[in-house]
């Protein structure tokens, strides 16, 4: 069996094959780039020309009672609950991942006020490294952010650890980390764990209540398929939630937002992490990529992930063209993605694009693919090696005019 | 002449009548609430048909680049600018103006490290109070937030007074404080100001510029039109740029977010202020608002607000119905509202809303009614007004069963 009949008879067997069709997507590409921005669900177009024609437009100010506005990040929320092992109520959608990493880390450093470091990985999300390093400085320089290889993290954790913050699934790499055996671990040392879920969240099934963590963050836009710049997500488990409230105190985290009190007094529960009032367009269209990811069943994404991975490092590494994995190899330590190594990993990126094959390039020399199940078809892998094998027989990647440049996705 | 054919005269003059027909109302509407929720241009749903379907659906990761949405916050931001008597380069696109509130009070106290008070008139709108005192907590209570009367503000200026914290047109009353005059005492005490234009930016001529402002907030969603939740703006005049960064530090506000640089650097210029990825649906929907507005002559949008405002108050006293007026009486002191007491508001709000007439309730007894000159008539006002002359004749306002209940918008 050639590996093309191989991928069709994979793709026979898919029992998420159908999603396809509730999917938007352009003809002649293969997009396996939904890790940095989620394909364009079928229903999304519909249910936000009802909302700006009939409910901004016709309803006006009332539709903030009559169709459930002030209750859609919430809503939203209880249904992301779902897909990552939290309650109901535990979950609210507001502002971006960066804010809202600002928010929980401000109130562990409340909750842990004698310990003064913010413990997390070398190569974390720039984003969460920042969040905390700001924090760090309007707090006048009392904290230490410390980060480690991950390895380094079990030694590293130690009475001094305040939150042990990391990012489940690496965004260059695609390693996932243990979730319940650092979570342990950290509470062992008396840390509470702030996890950030932007590249696991709807990727592979997660268990906030199982791992028992303290504080999660995640995004919007990218398994979710919210939308570009969708809403993120923030989650507070239900012992913690009264225990402090959010720095950023905006009027929708008031308890009465519409006694218009002089005095802040906030919400009960995670609607004390509203802060101002929230993008109802942005909020609507993340809504229906959530309800999309609800009617698919994690585990079936979870194994079909896995093996979409497995089938492009095959294929990869059968070309022997100097591609380096730089993931995990084995499929249980990867998140959704899997990425390569290159030298020439931008141009490659680039010249894939041209021919229709969308991945993305992370400095200084990783080709990154994400495969997301509920639109990526085996027959796709298969193809967009094809492509690459096209692009690096027809050219010499050695040419110096094609030298490593920036890149701004 | 009868004070509807004045107000079909005054229709008949109007130099922004043909703005109502770049507008999709509903019929049998008359929206007096575009100070909470600015109504739907008629060219947002074609553009948003355009980034949801074209935009991310067929080019998908690739419109970062080629559609500029990388460039969205900083390009309406310019737009913004051009309203609020600002120079490019002063104004950014992001977050909600609560979120905006908190970077810039924070960089306020930093700008002013020696004084202590956070200055405010005690009827601001509360989020502004709010985010002044979550800031307060998490800085660990060294500042004081100060409110008085706006009558006592200059007063109250003096060497401890760090920033200035005013919303230029106040929420409930629609007074407008004189911000060259006090600009100019607080700069006399070296203190610094921070203007909210959430309820003038677009509806009335702002100079930042001229009257030497040196931080500004502003909310998309009310007089700029760009749909619920339209992201905030904010504004740091050119010489304070360097001075401060973002204790929101977040990837998008690095000098080199695609550099993915573990260490945070901010930045030129407004950049630094953007924090996460911004909701892109929703800022688009809000530059077509701003389109929209750059398209007007503020001083006729200025004029024709005081006339109106002036209109609906002598129809109302004419009436003679027990309407209290809660905003200053001379048009130059007002904002584009105009709000009365009633002891009954709430249910003649209720009454009025039924009928077509949208205004809204602020608790206790404030009923308020907005004025947007690009889609409200001189004719509008006349008809609001007979309305509520007809709610107030058939119902007897002192029925028990018609209690003061609380409401949510």
């Amino acid at each position: 069996m050639t590996p093309r009949e191989h991928a069709l008879r994979l793709d026979a067997q898919d029992p998420l094959a159908g999603f396809r069709e509730h999917f938007l997507l352009p003809e002649g590409v293969i997009y396996l780039d939904g890790n940095s921005l989620g394909a364009l669900p079928r229903a999304t177009p519909q249910r936000l020309r009802q909302v700006i024609a009939q409910e901004w437009g016709q309803d006006l100010i009332r539709s903030w009672n009559t169709h459930h506005w002030i209750d859609l990040s919430t809503r939203v929320g209880d249904k992301i609950a779902q897909l990552i092992g939290a309650q109901a109520g535990e979950v609210l959608v507001a502002d971006s991942t960066s804010v809202n990493l600002f928010k929980l880390l401000a109130g562990a450093l409340t909750l842990r006020p004698e310990r003064r470091v913010i413990l997390s990985e070398a190569g974390n999300f720039p984003t969460d490294l920042y969040i905390a390093q700001g924090l760090i400085e309007l707090l006048g320089g009392r904290h230490e952010l410390r980060t480690v290889t991950p390895e380094d993290l079990p030694t590293a954790l130690n009475e001094d650890t305040a939150v042990l913050l990391l990012t489940q699934v690496n965004y260059k790499t695609g390693y996932l980390h243990d979730m319940a055996a650092l979570t342990a671990q950290a509470h062992a040392q008396g840390a509470l764990v702030l996890w950030d879920l932007a590249h696991s969240a709807g990727a592979l099934p997660v268990d906030l209540g199982g791992c028992q963590v303290d504080l999660a963050v995640g995004c919007g836009y990218k398994y979710l398929n919210g939308g570009p710049g969708a809403p993120a997500f923030l989650f507070v488990a239900k012992e913690l939630q009264e225990a402090f409230q959010s720095p950023l105190s905006g009027w929708l985290g008031h308890a009465q937002p519409f006694a218009f009190d002089p005095d802040y007094r906030p919400a009960p529960g995670m609607v004390r992490h509203q802060c101002g009032t929230p993008p109802v367009l942005s909020l609507a269209a993340l809504e229906c990529g959530v309800d999309l990811m609800l009617a698919a069943d994690l585990k079936a994404i979870r194994q079909k992930s896995m093996a979409l991975g497995d089938f492009f490092i095959a294929l990869i590494e059968d070309l022997g063209l100097g591609f380096a994995l730089a993931s995990p190899r084995a499929a249980t330590q990867r998140g959704s993605q899997v990425s390569f190594r290159h030298a020439q990993g931008y141009p490659i990126t680039q010249a894939l694009i041209q021919r229709g094959v969308i991945g993305d390039f992370r400095a200084p020399d990783i080709l990154r693919f994400g495969f997301c199940p509920l639109y990526v078809s085996f027959r796709d892998v298969w193809e967009a090696v094809a492509v690459l094998h096209a692009v690096m027989k027809t050219t010499a990647w050695d040419r110096p005019e094609l030298k490593l440049r920036g890149t701004v996705t």
